[in-house]
């Protein structure tokens, strides 16, 4: 199978990229073909606050040049002869946060359907295969995955939604179904923005009984409550918000996170035996405990990270089914810089996708 | 029904009484008798941590003068006509750390099954009922309690090894059972003293397949191996301890706590998705978090507190069908005094019981 395209897209070459100074360029090192692998003409890729953080080198070191963006859709344009999941040339699937893990049956993780935990993943960009060629995202025209991490993108679920579904989404989605988000619950979202939102979209859809949103101000009051949340709380704004709505949700989800976060009160919002799930990946440490806030209720914190590949496709089909409807601001693809330079203004209501029209 | 005792006991009158120097006398405002009520001939009573920390104000202010002991075994002498459970005279029965909770059909905790989580909780000593009477505890000749709270001991456990487990053996079970120990599952226990003990025999019998106590030094790992433990890490004494045993436990219960312990190291020690709970109640603060330790891994970190009573049945009958043998020493109640010197020295092995000679 011969190859006829270039692996091109949008290069941070330091720190300041992360400014909207990516420049377009060639990809030098780019993992070879290999039997299990799918090449994918991208028309889509969601732009996650990942993106900013890697390029920004906020998270540690970034190998530059990379290239960002770990929510991608596209066709399907060269399929090795051992992939998985019967994909075929044409088809339109995507690819998360992840490209790699190791995959042997004697990994804990991977044989227990916990990829995303394995200790040998390789990231979707700015991350190196065994071999020493590196990973490249989905800011660009074409990027190559091991078919285990390629979704097939079910019918109906249109390319621009499925893209940010595919780390932003299940980033969410993860945490609610493995915490028992369903009916009879009730669940905070802390943090309504391009996480939080696929967050209160799909507590409603799973079927949680009420859904808070909960942020600092009330800004996006009207916004969450258009998405379909049943309760608002502004915690800079409203008074004796975490007594007033004491011991009344199941389980909270926070997308935020930083040193200064009303932690001890968003524990106080837990009902008895209640579960706080932190997946905003913060650059800081938490703010300190005191266990009695714990032992009192039998309360639980965990993390939470993206989601293993089936259960992307879970999401996929259940959003498919439920007819989800994130909502996203559309971007060219050629404007990725003013996209990333809106995104770190907070424009965004709640995610952007960036369109790649030549693929269209 | 009449009643020819008197409700004497071990009283603290001040902090000092902490030291060992608690003065014999009468209880001035004991519960008025209900028909929901049991009184139980004291025959044993086991010591915890809780009794010096009450004893000392070491989690606020006490109610002097105060009786503690919240591990009680004894004859049941009295019974009121609404009592639960069949109880009557001459039953041997037990009490926890709990006298009381609101039982009402609207309480969330209490309908569930979760009344030690109810917020109308009466502690088995030092603590006011809604009628402004006080609840003295099992230092005593007699303890008067709500039948609910009352617990038969089953056959075949002897009421020295029966009493420490109304508190302290049901503080590890119920975050043992409550988070799945079993065939299949490793456990680490932090701290083996009284309560760690009870850890490593109950998650020995509910089958975990490997069983880690974790303690500073080494000065106790011949018992905790003797006690059945299949492993022993000692945190100061052995170099590299939480790399090399890096994911290797499903479960870790702590029965320590303070702002020193190596909580991120003890994270480390957890598999993917494996859960940290802290039973030991702390005077302070933990140690800062960050967030990345959960996020990477799926873990989580949870308090639990005692059991509800249904719990503590289950593990009565549990610990009597597995023949489990708590290492206890025994003590005269007479001798109280000297038993909570000998506790805060740090000697017993691993569990005091004190024993009522007269009521035998």
């Amino acid at each position: 199978m011969s190859q006829d395209y270039k692996f091109e897209g949008w290069l941070g070459k330091d720190k300041d990229s992360a400014n909207g100074n990516m420049v377009w360029g060639e990809f030098p090192h780019v993992k070879p073909f290999e039997e299990t692998d799918v090449d994918i003409q991208i028309t889509h890729c969601g732009i996650c606050g990942s993106d900013l953080h890697t390029l920004s080198s906020g998270w540690g070191p970034t190998p530059y040049p990379c290239c960002v963006g770990h929510e991608i859709v596209g066709k399907a344009v060269r399929v090795g002869s051992k992939v998985e999941k019967g994909i075929k040339v044409g088809d339109r699937v995507g690819v998360g946060a992840q490209n790699s893990s190791c995959l042997k049956p004697d990994c804990e993780e991977c044989s227990e359907g916990l990829e995303n935990h394995c200790q040998h993943t390789v990231n979707t960009f700015a991350d190196q295969y065994p071999d020493g060629s590196y990973s490249y995202g989905g800011y660009a025209d074409y990027h190559r995955c091991p078919s285990h991490f390629v979704m097939k993108i079910p019918d109906g679920l249109p390319s621009e939604e499925a893209a940010p579904m595919l780390c932003g989404g299940v980033t969410l989605y993860s945490p609610l179904k493995n915490n028992g988000c369903g009916p009879g619950k009730t669940v905070g979202i802390v943090g309504v923005g391009g996480l939080g939102h696929f967050g209160v979209l799909l507590a409603k859809a799973l079927g949680a009984d009420k859904v808070v949103g909960i942020s600092r101000s009330n800004a996006k009051r009207d916004d969450v409550l258009k998405l379909g949340a049943d309760e608002y709380i502004a915690t800079s704004e409203d008074k004796d918000w975490a007594t007033h709505h004491a011991r009344s949700l199941d389980l909270i989800i926070s997308t935020v996170s930083s040193p200064n976060m009303p932690l001890m009160e968003y524990l106080q919002l837990l009902k008895v035996k209640g579960t706080f799930i932190q997946v905003g990946a913060p650059e800081d440490q938490l703010p300190q405990f005191n266990a009695f806030a714990f032992i009192g209720k039998g309360v639980k914190f965990g993390g939470s990270m993206i989601g293993p590949p089936w259960q992307i496709e879970e999401m996929l089909n259940f959003a498919a089914e439920k007819k989800i409807k994130p909502w996203i601001n559309e971007y060219p693809m050629k404007d990725a810089n003013q996209a990333i330079k809106d995104f770190n203004a907070g424009k965004p209501r709640f995610r952007i996708t960036l369109v790649n029209e030549k693929h269209l």
